[in-house]
């Protein structure tokens, strides 16, 4: 994940655009790519939105992940390190011997 | 980011949870999580934000990152090679000679 | 509209808060509210969330129109005028001859 | 706001395009609306926005209007009862004299 963030960073640094970014719009362009990433989904089924518009959702994807991982570069997190301890605080919440198979978290929320 | 997208898979299948999942869901829910991150900005600059939610920041964006690379995989997307891929494009429509240092991108839109 | 957005500003002028308010975080608002209400239908048909979470719904329903008209007042757009304008251009757009009854629109894209 | 609903349902009916919706994609839609309006307010300033994007600002708000509107109608939700009913929740959650002029709502967090 360095690696790829490194090659993200040099696509800004090479234009210079640092200067016009900060975390708060960084925030508001991942809900922004997200949203267009779900729009390949809408008035569709899973099926139809994979068979139709596979090409863009691969696009935008990558999108989310590019501002996922500046912001998390701009804000000095070490996005690996915090997956983890995200799946760590997560694994706490969810046990396997009480929710494997169950579809309590998606039925009832989180 | 294959051997992080591993754990995150094997987060959920310990549970059993793949049989819920499908990618028009996924991708609502990396809306719902982008949005949740973009809350702790809310009402307040990128400063006052950074000083006062950063642990729930780290938080939000792993989660955005866990159904991206989710997301991902369930669809065959090799995160790695479409972020690659997407930077490539990025950079044929935002040449370093026409852009590098100007605003354009960002006060006229894209 | 004019009666329920008066009622709407009433409450904000009752507390004072119009001085933490601002257009661009009332728009983050505005998304973070419809993120809510989309969050009833994850995981779910159309009937289950329905049947399972009608008052959410509709509590997060009365938010978005709540922030919306909000920020319409705070611009000085005329709501009921805006959207018979929208209206209009999309009569323009979506001709009743050659889009009644084609899925178009929605398979296409707009 | 009776009058307007019937306005945004018949511009529907003459296409008859009711078939291709339902509630689940209906709040995707007025999501990304909602995200659309926020990506005039991206990297600027409010002032910035209002003064460069006032007409889009205006259609998109229009659009979450009109979806916002479709959703509580299809759902037969009364939009002003809704509105009314979640106001009087405010109301009591945040009672004037404990937060009359006090940010606390803003940077604490709802």
């Amino acid at each position: 994940m360095d690696a790829i963030t490194k090659k993200i960073i040099e696509f800004r640094d090479e234009r210079d655009w640092k200067q016009f970014h900060n975390a708060k719009d960084l925030a508001i362009s991942l809900t922004l790519e997200a949203s267009e990433l779900l729009e390949n989904f809408q008035w569709k089924s899973s099926e139809d939105a994979i068979n139709k518009n596979m090409d863009q959702i691969q696009d935008e994807l990558a999108d989310v992940l590019i501002y996922a991982l500046m912001l998390a570069h701009d804000l000095e997190i070490d996005a690996e390190k915090a997956i983890l301890q995200k799946l760590k605080k997560n694994a706490e919440k969810y046990p396997v011997d009480k929710f494997k198979g169950t579809s309590k978290k998606y039925t009832e929320g989180e």
